[in-house]
């Protein structure tokens, strides 16, 4: 099975990133975390993209504040999916600008964008990136719907 | 090869939605194209989305303005990778309310956003995301990337 | 008497809905409260909104936060009045998120959005709409406007 | 039949207005259209509100623009559903001072807001109100989208 | 010497407002305070602006929160000078849809909107406005400048 | 009677600020029109405003665009009362810079904002300011008000 | 003396670029401009970046729009100065994605941002750098200054 | 070597702003921090700026909330590169009415703008300004983003 990377650009980040493994794990897709910098570390994040494809990453995962830059840099530097999450920051406290940093891409270079601080759909997303041939994935996430599905029903349920 | 499903909330949408199609066609990705609408025909858009897997699809884009709930709408009965387009509309000229009601979807139904009137984008990622299991269609996807860079290089020297 | 139907994207909304029914109890008028949630749920929204009028309800109130599409999913299954409720989440705190994704509806399919947070509008506009058919509720309208008066002009008074 | 009133903060907003009289027109919904400022003529805008629960309307619509406080005065002073429309101007170019001052009420007080310049819809909304107690109506609006919805395929079908 | 007048939507603004108060009588300004609400007590709101000049007001400062009506509705029955204050609300945490509300008044009818909370600056403002014919006053304005100016230098003095 | 100061920072201004002037005029009160810029020439305008009470001025409307310091830095150099018009610029379409640099000023030195691009409304507040000691102006101003809510009566007369 | 490189992400900002480039050759700056993507060619972005200085530039401008990523990108790879011109771009239309993806960097890599689409302030403030160690350079920019005051006064008394 | 100043508009900014000053010592710049306000005292900011290059300054850092006009009234009396800060205030939770007065000033008069509450990249684009005729501080900026991408990597391979 191809794997996901989760790439933050700063341990700080950490908190919020956590919950992309932790969805990966639940799939039993197998993933690599890395605190890699667009602006710290610019090597280091070019050659990991250069080499993911090879490497057998499926799809990459970058989380990142402020003026985001280290989703569009990875995707400027491979041609595999790229999932950005705008994260929030101190200073602009709703991450509009990182929400702005990260989705609104120059044509030719994309980058899926989810929520601000939206780790788990990131992850999600990746899953079912990987999912498109892999029917066994594709089943696990139809599944994970229904118990979503009905965990909002017996919330329902209780409410009466 | 899986076809992209390029679905559009009103055909007023065409002249931005187009540019996906000629996107994909350039790559020799099959396509449908349709107009379905979340609030119009709600019952013809959940419909497409929950055979679109076994209908032999492998990613949806959808495209919507002000409160864009296609994207979500659709994401919501499906597990394919959907790709969002915020449209500008009339009103909100910079698409900020389509882009907000596209990106921000809640934690378990993930929608990939794209910029806003980022068509050609949502074309190239669902072509990234059909690559993640065709060597093919990466190669092809490196060879834009050559060309594009090259483009720019070619305007840097007439610039000179 | 028709009733009001509450529904809410999530259960962890209650705090904020819960303020919904207090006021349409103490009005008398009859509500039933339901979790559903436009993504999760797609269907349940669906045949909840579809049913609604044969079931005697004669306006819905939908509360949900971020890209706040559940008052617009109902809306699309019912020409009863759909009053939307948008829900400030922690990302975006001033909820414009939510707030666009429930007010800018496309033409055809109308929502009435009340403000941020703003549960017990949504329960006075909802009676304010049963209220058109039936004296008795108007007069009670009336005379809780006159109360509300009231204590603003206590509250003047004691300032002196 | 219930009557709806218009109101309009200028008659310079009348292209925008005048499609919620097109609608209304084509329902067959008696109407009044008026130009009434909530800040050149507070008194005839108030004396209109206080009494048009008794000159048999059943719903408000106000429009307005800028710093958009015609809905929130007219309601002030009645307990029908009124309706507002934020309307776009010249200087805010997306209408987002007037949409803010429309549906951001303080509790006690609703206003229920459609969108921007979004005339078509708050007609549709005061019909749906007046449906309520009125199943030749209600039947109507249904009509009036399963119309819409065929309008939509038309266009798919067009598309293929 | 002419009066100020100081009217709050809400009680619950006091902690803001009565900062404009206590300026107001660091410089003998006389005032009086009241709580009328734009939208619950329309009539109280109307008719203080409509004596406001024959009482002895020579300005008006105005508070309030969310759609804040309540300059407008002050000014549009007036023509002394109205000052509003945009005050910040729970749900939109920057005030932006009570200085917009304020700020955004159509042609005919002035409000002078102060920042955010500027409840200071209000009352300073119609002190400056009672001073453009009392050279007293205005000599007071001016000894307040040049010992607020010997406050930021003593602290720079202090730093270094 | 006391002059009306008009300050822009750039004759590019005048088709917006000459509406200031225009109503000014039709009210018979004196005023100046001047071309100073905070940034370019900043001693200017500061010898403006010093001076600008002993030369005989009541107030002052100063009107320009993006970060719009014109009237804080008038202000900050005089105790008159200061009108800050905030001019839309041809990059941030909606002129929100020029308002929130207008606006939010800090404790102690207030500016009077307007809507962006208002600039009648600047004149009448300046005026009302003049009226405040100046009853036949007040009773200019409340005839004015008297026409305009007459030409709006007529306008609705002209609708029916 | 030094040069200043001028750096455009598509030779489609020329239009706005140019200005920058008009302004270095009116002081007598030596400049290179070049086109350079960070997404599309981000090798040579880098290159230049990290060459720059031995190369003899004193400072770098970078236009871009949108998710406008160049600034940052040549800023991660060189301690030389990086000015950024946020560029408006035909979706948002007020360049807000782009100063904010511009200006909004983490700590430890600075980008100097101007207003949106500020190319003669950027070029400007790249002379106003290399002044700093060339007292004729710093004369002439006085001199520009009391030139650009000067044209105001001209305006001014055009005015009278 | 060429002193830095920091400037400050209060000293309730002392905690954000000494960051600078940290930054500043510990790459061994001489610098001098200063209280003056635009507002409250215009005439000793408008002095040091004035003398600032004489005196032995190479850059200035400005630091300002709300309508934050200090940067921009220090650049209007010198032509030394002056560097704003904008700073988040109570009111407007995420600085952007600071960051908008900094950043947006009309040509000319150009600012260099820097993350809101970003002291840090403040102090650093000073230093980098003063490294452009300084090869050793130039050193020691390299020096500082080796250790930067150092610290980076080390998290990384903690996180492993």
């Amino acid at each position: 099975m191809k794997k996901v990377a989760i790439i933050m650009g700063s341990d700080s980040d950490l908190p919020v990133v956590r919950k992309a493994a932790d969805t990966l794990r639940s799939f039993g897709v197998p993933y690599q975390m890395h605190v890699y910098s667009a602006h710290r570390t610019p090597e280091q994040a070019r050659a990991f993209a250069v080499n993911a494809r090879s490497a057998g990453f499926g799809a990459i995962i970058a989380a990142a504040g402020m003026a985001a830059h280290l989703a569009g840099a990875l995707a400027a530097n491979t041609t595999l999916p790229v999932i950005g999450i705008p994260l929030k920051s101190a200073a602009f406290q709703n991450g509009i600008d990182a929400l702005l940093s990260t989705v609104q891409m120059p044509s030719g270079i994309p980058v899926a964008a989810v929520a601000v601080d939206g780790a788990v759909n990131a992850a999600l997303l990746s899953i079912q990136i990987l999912a498109v041939s892999d029917p066994d994935l594709a089943e696990k996430l139809d599944q994970k719907r229904r118990e979503d599905a009905q965990k909002v029903l017996e919330k329902d349920a209780a409410l009466q």
